[in-house]
């Protein structure tokens, strides 16, 4: 039937009859010959269609756009100087001989390379959208990714195991998606927002290495690139510690860029502490793209005459950090006003700075109202210690610790992605790996004055730490990995608790009482009691990781039927009010049955 | 650190030090030195820890069952005599040089290796139950199956593309499992039957070929071996014909037998419509391993004076077959009571049989209180159209064609399985596939007065079938094929309809108005019409695939976590109780709070 796909034809098929299916992506009427460029999911071909053929061509002149054809015809080369670089066919054209029409289309709403589509009409016509060149790279681009994660998987061992979609509720994190039982009335399932504990169970039950590339859930407000529905590379492996884990699946993400993209990612991925990346990034996900960094100068700032760095510089709370931009002195004061007003979105209450004129002569080589308020001493060391050269801007961020990571933070990357990082060398394009290691086990919420699991409540403690749980819990540091790519965390996870005697400390730490934790996790609990092997892994996000091996926007682009930011289908029109019979079997009924 | 599996130790390693982990499966002293069968995923091997060894001793001594345990030692041959055939690594032993225990473990509920545990046992300790040495082989041969097919499938180029779990409610057939929406007050989601509709969705897109390993979910009464979620090998072609796909699928199937476990299944299975499936098995899904047909005898038994078959003969709505014995006549008369019993279960309300004694001689040579009210010529027919022998058994049924299909169809499945049919050659072991094809479109519901799709209401009717649609839609016959096997429907498909107005008269004839059409399947509709290519595809149950292959007795021992009938996880408990905070938030109050 067919002889290989549209987009496949080449020169190798020179002379040759081909028989070929596909879609009419552009017709045109050329001195008294037809053209079709045909189009499959292999790409596009030209197909000629000579006036000489009589049937062919009165098919031909009926044919519109998105017609769906049957092609007959022999391969032949294009005219001299009428190839196309940029198709793999683009050498040659089809001269038909025989067209079959196997469905009409009605007028398309869009044209398929209309890129300034709105996403409400992409998302409304989704299977039209799809058809779009780019949406079917993307999803072949993510199939290829997890059949070679299957492949690299697979050779060393790990099995696909399936856990349940239809899971018990215990709300901890995230908010559960719910799914009210007909068989026990007043009894709900959760969709599970992870695999965890299941996958825990299989390497106590003795898989030893398992994974799963499967959906997860979280009922939350949607952000600018989250789903309700998800999808996870789920993996763990019994019997190996950290550093052997952090090997396996590094060696992953190096096998997919490979085998799916020829890219060689770095041979052993760069690894910093947690403590470092907060340090010198303000993040525990730094885009190490960006040749910026945070210098902290608390101490040269304690003694100085300027409130706004003194005081934060004298607060455990709080710290003081210089970001030096190389050649920033050149920089607009346009650009600097468009960061003071972006570093308020992370609660920064100003931006100050200094230009760096002459670094040899300070603190006369120095511009900034901030300059008289600070002794010479101070700048003397503030220069040395960033290494500012004279042409240079410094930003500073003064406050809570918490706004000047996250506001320093932001703004080191902005910086960095802007024409002005772009061409002063601040900024150095390619892919940049990094583990961030040796996570703190908990995070303190001021608002509800307790401990929250800083990774997941199964996560153990680093060797030597246990005693930690009790006496300092902020100190205590976890057995956590994230892997960070460019700036995103595409995947994380750590060694887990393997002993009940730690899981129920841990517990204890996050103010989770006896009767609770046996309520929520008994089954864990009782789990571990029976020689439970050390174990760990890692989760990926597959949605994010092939949104950034596509070089796409958002990871709408990379899921076949996505849901909008009010996690509505557009395409099928779900959610959906449902009958009344439906409801009562399942023993529910709505709260405001006028709401709608 | 690990040398290999522990199961996987032999010969190969002979004189060589191994590090193995693994479970302590048994322990057991014996002329003072310890012996302890190590266990993990691959099987196990007989560690010796000798006295001498004073510390490796002294640990081995506190050493119980299920301790998780590390260990290293020298690869021996096992003394002369005391080889075990039955293990991979049944020739050698492991002199142990050190033992570290990793993980403790209190007593076992049960030992693993007790075969007449209760399901509720083995559903309540299921992380125990899934060390047992069965269901790891099951679980791992459910993995190699699944990965099979996604090779085999790859090599093809069918894609797997992820479709929604968060879907629309079209109640239409089983009932949906609802997932209430937070965001969108009032309105639910529902979780996938099928990704029918966005399967074809996809081919109208052009991904061309598509595929799955995915969960389906229904909401229904579990039978004896059903589950709430289960899991669908779904795929879907373009441009290829009914033969076509069916090749393309036996192929997956011989793959998969072959490269799983060896067998060769026959290179073309053979095909029958379901005309005659029904004709001659009673059955849509016959078990052709048994050696026993249908011979339809209405014409014989229409003027004889027997009211019983007389009546049935002559209304159209009725059947009367015999169902020929081989060797039957010895069968004992408490078998013929039982099998009396036996079709009752499927409404007939008895089991008239006639033992040929002498096959030669009519109607003397036949013995049956029947025989008499049945006249010679008749008596003669069916002697020669049976083909009865001497010695042989026929059974009769004689009611309302559907109960006449299946109560002599499960009578003739239950014979040929029994001891009787086995030993009389009325049973051929091994793997008999079968095409069951030309399935009708619809199937008239006498309840409520209207047809239903018998595939499903996307199914095309066979070519020249469409204008039956609107004429006589009980005679249209529909490209759809169940693939079975050893008389299970492990699958099933069809070609379905590419054109909008055919989708519309296939609506009308299941009496599904326009608007409601719109309203449930408007984004199918509007997909058809730009330009749709021809498609088709098939779905298998993997589940019940992998049990048919591990020769399990339930798809529950090829589901790591399995529901019970009542749908309910005995490990986790789930479904339970949820907080009125969740309920709140969903917009939804249950029916009767004090329902438990």
């Amino acid at each position: 039937m067919r002889t290989c796909y549209t987009g496949e034809v080449s020169r190798e098929q020179l002379d040759q009859t081909v028989t070929l299916f596909g879609w009419v992506h552009r017709r045109r009427d050329h001195g008294g010959v037809i053209f079709i460029d045909l189009r499959d999911r292999a790409g596009l071909a030209q197909v000629v269609v000579d006036p000489d053929n009589v049937e062919a061509f009165a098919t031909a002149e009926r044919i519109r756009n998105e017609y769906c054809l049957r092609i007959t015809g022999l391969v032949r080369l294009r005219p001299e100087g009428t190839s196309n670089a940029e198709l793999a066919s683009g050498e040659i054209e089809i001269l038909c001989r025989e067209i079959e029409i196997l469905n009409t289309s009605v007028t398309p709403p869009f044209q398929l390379d209309d890129d300034n589509l709105s996403e409400t009409t992409r998302l409304t016509h989704r299977v039209l959208d799809l058809r779009r060149p780019q949406m079917q790279q993307n999803l072949m681009l993510r199939y290829r990714v997890s059949i070679e994660v299957r492949k690299y998987l697979d050779s060393l061992g790990f099995i696909d195991i399936e856990t349940p979609m239809l899971t018990k509720s215990t709300p901890e994190g995230a908010r559960d998606y719910l799914v009210p039982s007909r068989v026990n009335p007043g009894e709900f399932f959760a969709l599970p927002q992870s695999p965890q504990l299941f996958k825990q169970m299989l390497m106590v039950a003795g898989f030893d290495r398992y994974y799963q590339i499967t959906k997860c859930f979280r009922d939350e407000d949607l952000r600018a690139d989250r789903q309700p529905e998800f999808t996870q590379i789920d993996c763990e492996t019994s019997f190996l510690n950290e550093v052997e884990i952090r090997a396996i699946f590094e060696g992953m993400l190096r096998h997919v860029f490979s085998a799916v993209q020829g890219v060689e990612l770095p041979a052993a991925f760069p690894t910093m502490t947690w403590e470092e990346a907060m340090r010198r990034f303000g993040s525990d996900k730094p885009d190490l793209r960006v040749k910026l960094e945070f210098v902290d100068v608390s101490d040269l700032m304690s003694d100085v005459d300027f409130k706004v760095f003194s005081a934060p510089a004298n607060d455990p709370a709080c710290r003081v950090v210089a970001l030096r931009v190389p050649g920033g002195a050149a920089m607009p004061r346009s650009e600097i006003d468009a960061y003071t007003k972006f570093v308020g979105i992370y609660g920064a209450k100003g931006l100050a700075y200094i230009k760096v004129n002459d670094a040899a002569s300070v603190p006369e080589g120095l511009q900034s109202p901030i300059v008289k308020n600070i002794h010479t001493q101070a700048l003397t060391q503030l220069i040395e210690r960033t290494g500012a050269q004279s042409g240079d801007l410094i930003f500073f961020g003064a406050d809570k610790t918490k706004v000047v990571n996250d506001a320093i933070g932001a703004l080191r990357v902005r910086i960095g992605h802007s024409d002005f990082g772009k061409e002063h060398g601040l900024f150095e394009a390619g892919w940049q790996p990094l583990w961030v290691i040796d996570f703190p086990m908990f995070e303190y919420d001021e608002q509800e004055g307790r401990y929250f699991a800083a990774h997941h409540p199964f996560t153990s403690p680093k060797d030597g730490h246990e005693e930690l749980l009790e006496t300092e819990p902020a100190r205590a540091l976890a057995k956590a990995y994230d892997i960070v790519l460019n700036g995103w965390e595409i995947g994380g996870g750590s060694v887990r608790i393997h002993r009940a005697d730690v899981q129920s400390k841990v517990f204890q730490a996050l103010n989770i009482g006896a009767d609770e934790a046996r309520e929520k996790f008994g089954f864990l609990l009782d789990a571990l009691q029976y020689g439970a092997p050390p174990h760990g892994g890692v989760a990926f996000g597959l949605d994010r990781l092939v949104t950034m091996m596509a070089g796409a926007e958002s990871i709408r682009d990379v899921i076949a039927f996505p849901k909008t930011q009010r996690a509505q289908d557009l395409l099928t029109h779900a959610p959906s009010s449902v009958d009344e019979k439906q409801l009562r079997e399942l023993h529910i009924r709505l709260r405001s049955p006028e709401v709608k």
